[in-house]
């Protein structure tokens, strides 16, 4: 794996992806494309039969080398790991994992987000944001956060053979943000580019309320792109 | 102009467009376009001659119909309003136009950002975000944000004849957002998309600090499109 101030960055297609929560919509729609790339996937899931489960399924759809684990299996088993669980249990399950996730690139694709009458908006977080509280939990792991605005139903819908997205990654370890941008770009039409430091994490998740705005009023699976880059 | 609940909403194109802090970058830039696209523009500033200067500017660069005035002249005289003011007087300035902005629509582009010297961060805002501050302080406009990821650089320079850029607008009166919506429409190249309510201008007003660091990053004059509208 990736290892900070190496002279050789092992592609991110040698290396084994985990997804903490793969059985929910997000992780789940980006495992199937990682597993169509070829790339190594483990599920992660409190249950590690759902996980399984899920993985099968995945595979099914996807092909590939998918397996599932509880979340400890699946942090264990994995170079890097996105954390894509829900905002509810999001602080407790890292707190949980510091070990299995001690020296890995972990990426955060958490939205905390609330819902009224009115549609979304954003939560406050104390620590500024979600990544930012995985990097508060997780100080022995390279925290970094991306894939915020993908569609999970454009992601699980594998004839659509173009996904129009650019997924911002954001964090303060350079080697780090390039092997999570090289893992966007291995989606077909999506290009991984730096958004910022962790600092700046909050208005990505936040847009994400923006985004469920615009898909209402415009009857859309809306995404980002960067101009000029 | 624009009256809620009328039947016929008047096009942006026979309405008198004020500026205030038309000296400064963005809104010179988007005062530029909106002339060059046949809008009758005023400049407004805190003092009236270099408004006037200004505005001479601009009529040089972009024809059309551009005057200056002081910031009282300017939203006196205006159908609808872009303030573009800096952060730091942003409250006090709006506060003293309470009477002339009264019933107008008022569109805000601040983007409350700092900077140190690892780059720009958002500004944390007590009232949620610019937008929403000027929404307390004027409670008899109808405040809309919009305009706040338009390159100064880009818009001014009139040998760019498309500008590859959607502007999101937020807002929670629908006719108003639909004529600033209209107002971005004018300028070839942008699209005007709803954004959102006025509750989540913040990560939009925010996200203006990850464009910098992509600008940063890329050596580019990043902007936005959404895809899938």
């Amino acid at each position: 794996m990736a290892t900070r101030g190496a002279v050789k960055v092992t592609s991110v297609r040698e290396m084994t992806v985990g997804v903490l929560g793969g059985t929910g919509a997000q992780g789940r729609g980006l495992a199937i494309r990682w597993a169509k790339a070829g790339l190594k996937v483990v599920i992660g899931s409190r249950n590690a039969e759902r996980a399984q489960q899920a993985a099968d399924e995945i595979k099914e759809i996807a092909g590939g080398d998918v397996t599932g684990a509880d979340n400890a299996g699946c942090a264990s088993a994995s170079d890097l790991v996105l954390a894509a669980l829900p905002w509810e249990g999001h602080a407790e399950t890292l707190k949980s994992l510091q070990a299995e996730l001690a020296g890995k690139i972990v990426i955060d694709c958490v939205n905390p987000l609330g819902f009224d009458k009115k549609g979304p908006y954003a939560l406050p977080v104390d620590e500024g944001s979600a990544a930012q509280q995985a990097e508060q939990i997780l100080p022995d792991s390279r925290v970094t956060a991306a894939f915020h605005h993908v569609s999970a139903v454009t992601l699980a819908d594998l004839t659509v053979g173009h996904v129009d997205l650019d997924v911002l990654v954001l964090g303060d370890d350079r080697e780090a943000t390039d092997v999570v941008r090289e893992l966007a770009d291995v989606i077909p039409g999506v290009r991984g580019i730096y958004g910022g430091r962790l600092r700046n994490a909050h208005q990505v998740e936040a847009f994400t309320a923006n985004l469920i705005a615009i898909n209402r009023r415009y009857k859309a699976h809306a995404g980002l792109r960067i101009t000029d880059v």
